[in-house]
């Protein structure tokens, strides 16, 4: 990494409580830097920037565009993907510029920080049409046509992995069990009708003690991601598909989907932030 | 109440992480209390009964039958609703006697607590044959023949609605918002399979706000509870049905089941536990 005082503006990724700093110098990286924020008021990420940055030497109130803040204002769709307009809120250290997120009426959805990863992902794939997943705590489904945003659904299906397999011991740094992500797979997508009857069984399984804490939670992704599949059916079949998701997530979604003959470009989530952003500064200011 | 201090027994009904105890004098009831468990072991159950019953004036190692105790020993479906052994664990202060849960093998399941239930009710409605609903964390659909359970189905339902509706303002002792959990149920109901699809949706109009908090939470319950329904059609279809539970809990089920031409017969949970453990104990020890 360079040094990161020379930094004229400051790129801000603000995903599920986590917060990702890049010192930029025009469209060069100098230096990274994440974190956990502290809270979801505008003085709290200040407050979480100003710690992650202390070390850098930066400039006072450099230019400080931030993608996924839950507060900042939204766009309807069908809109662009990327940004025209942010919201500044200058602070005394830095110059804020919030991305607005998108909200959609019918169904009811609401994207912040998606939208930007999106942005990033037709920033350095023109052209590109199809449909987009990005999995997370709710993964989104979004179609793309011609640089914009037409409609998007979101499933809770990482909240409810999470939430229902939080009460058994935790497979840490496990293989997934292929086998059993599979099976389960499968089933979801096939009779995703019987999602609930399944996690009772899924939780007796895990206080019976007889299957393995691995077998179980793969058990429990694949029939969550298997309804999740089935439900998204009109948004993948027969579309160019790209996932983009932190390797652990995306790569689970990318086997479902091969696995019913949809094969899909997987790009990495934190890149596609930082070219989303990049692409609304260069929208918003014309910088290069 | 008549003077608990003639109790010759105590039942106990431990259910999800609550302490229901009567003083019981043969059937007849002297007094009854109710409390939070302190946790799930042995140790803290006593500690617990011991709280609950200090005032009672009891007599040391009182037969003490407890219905619903996550560890004790299971029983394979299909078998007899009513337990005829009891696991006897001596204490000094109370002679614990733990009724087993119920095991199912395909599809995975157990029930603790809501086999007393059960037992219950057919003590009171003799010869009647079944499927028994019974909402809780877990709600349990079980199927019961000349007096056996003979096959039952969870689901996770109560827990998801308790879990997903936890992060917004809790609509506290308000009216159900009928027309919004109809509509839900019904929804539910025809397209289960969008179950994912739609929480991710409710959960969007709660952080939009734009929607009465009593009206989200009425179609958070209605989606669940319909997509229950959906999965658990070939419990319901054409047979007769009681449904046990708490009031509010139980009236949901009610009229979700009335909606679809499926009358049920209600019974109080409390009141079928206390039946059923006074049958567990008539037939374990032949008392009246």
């Amino acid at each position: 990494m360079t040094n990161p005082a020379k930094a004229d503006w400051l790129a801000v990724e603000w995903f599920e409580n986590r917060l990702s700093v890049w010192a930029m110098q025009g469209s060069t990286v100098l230096d990274t830097a994440t974190g956990a924020a502290i809270g979801d008021s505008v003085d709290a990420l200040i407050q979480s920037l100003t710690q992650l940055v202390a070390s850098w030497g930066l400039s006072a109130r450099l230019p400080t565009v931030v993608a996924g803040w839950p507060e900042a204002a939204w766009r309807a769709v069908p809109c662009s993907a990327v940004a025209d307009k942010t919201a500044a809120q200058p602070d005394e250290n830095f110059n804020l510029q919030f991305i607005p997120g998108l909200r959609q009426s019918e169904p009811s959805g609401l994207l912040h920080g998606a939208e930007t990863r999106i942005a990033g992902f037709l920033s350095l794939n023109k052209d590109w049409d199809g449909v987009i997943c990005l999995p997370g705590a709710t993964s989104v489904w979004a179609q793309v046509s011609a640089g914009e945003v037409v409609s998007f659904q979101g499933f809770l299906t990482g909240e409810l992995i999470a939430t229902l397999g939080a009460d058994g011991p935790a497979p840490e740094n496990t293989a997934l069990d292929d086998t059993a992500f599979d099976e389960a797979l499968s089933d979801g997508l096939s009779r995703p009708e019987r999602l609930a009857g399944r996690l009772a069984s899924l939780r007796a399984d895990r206080m019976i003690g007889d299957m393995p804490a691995p077998t179980v939670q793969a058990r429990l992704a694949g029939t969550l991601i298997g309804a999740e599949l089935a439900a998204a059916r009109p948004y993948w079949l027969g579309q160019s598909l790209a996932v983009i998701g932190p390797e652990a997530e995306a790569s689970l979604y990318m086997r479902a989907l091969a696995q019913q003959g949809a094969p899909a470009t997987q790009a990495d989530a934190k890149r596609m932030a930082l070219a989303g952003i990049c692409a609304v500064r260069r929208a918003t200011t014309g910088a290069g």
